[in-house]
């Protein structure tokens, strides 16, 4: 019951500060994407196509959300944004609150600020970080029943990149089963297939994103 | 500073409650088994393919903690095998008190109990639940740089299962790096490479699983 009582105050405690977060985001003009996976779905590897992508066009800041080591953030540094990496030391997400120290340091001088949170399908759906919305990635090698076993996850998710799509007919994955599943959990969330190493699907995702900048 | 002690509260009590797992095995004479891994890794097949290995030689009994589904549980039921679900209800890890739980439920006739936890390569490494080793799968689908990414589960980590080897050559993965990193963080680990699929490499494995049992 104490353990209950006690959740409940972080809970709170992390809406205000990812309210706060918003509030500062939307100031600046800023939209902001939140992107969550198992470990090895292929987070950083999208992140930085997508920086790729966009960043002659678009000016991109970035927050990366990591165990123990700096290896994403370095990847992403190579690229020329602004990279700010927190450390969570262990915590099995990023909650609000870290975000928000985060923004201290990160420059805000952006169009775009991406989140990548530990790698981890259960927890992060737990703690909203203040983005515009979350990103969730669900890889072909990871299987095709994983939308209804992390339903939290896929409820909380505005956008399911299905990553790794040229291992379609490689690996057994019932595609139709995912997108209906996902269709199930969550009807109004928009639904990607991409594969980060071929760049299969990757122009449609590309131009959503582009879309969804505020200025 | 609050939620460190509550924190460590409820490690205490969980470490108390392994302890008394282990003690309730050791008299039964059951042997026991912890898998952890990420989504996707393999574990439930890695598990239907050892019980069927060794169902005609050793008693088995299954407890399998799941977020909300009961797949997994179904899929080795039907194997013949006397099966408890834990389902967390959301929670991110089994804990040892779940554990005690369920062994007032699954049957303590048997040689060799093996546990499932939640897909999750963060949270149940913090929570002893009593086995005798503590299996951690990694797959090749998942990349080369998840060692040093997720120390604190390779860290717990007893023997290591790199699954999905026919994937070797397939996909990018450095196999020298991920036995030298699990080298460094966990020496004493014993490592297999394997493939639930093809069933390479799984002979070790089970003549391993067969000398750790206790009669």
């Amino acid at each position: 019951m104490k353990r209950v009582v006690v959740e409940k105050k972080i809970l709170e405690r992390n809406t205000e500060s990812a309210q706060r977060i918003r509030e500062i985001l939307k100031n600046k003009g800023i939209f902001s994407l939140n992107f969550m996976s198992s470990p090895g779905a292929g987070k950083t590897t999208i992140i930085e196509k997508t920086i790729e992508a966009l960043k002659n066009e678009i000016r991109i800041s970035f927050i990366d959300g990591d165990l123990d080591t700096d290896r994403d953030a370095e990847r992403v540094r190579r690229l020329g944004v602004d990279v700010v990496q927190i450390n969570t030391s262990g915590a099995c997400h990023l909650d609000a609150d870290m975000v928000l120290k985060a923004l201290d340091k990160v420059s805000l001088d952006c169009d775009l600020l991406i989140i990548e949170n530990v790698g981890n399908l259960v927890c992060p759906a737990t703690f909203d970080v203040g983005a515009d919305k979350n990103v969730v990635i669900l890889s072909v090698p990871e299987g095709d029943d994983k939308v209804k076993k992390y339903p939290v996850m896929f409820n909380v998710a505005d956008v399911v990149l299905i990553n790794k799509i040229d291992l379609y007919g490689v690996l057994d994955f019932d595609r139709d089963k995912v997108l209906k599943e996902i269709k199930e959990v969550k009807p109004e969330a928009e639904v990607f297939e991409l594969s980060a190493k071929t760049s299969a699907g990757f122009d449609k995702w590309i131009k959503y994103v582009k879309n969804l900048i505020r200025r």
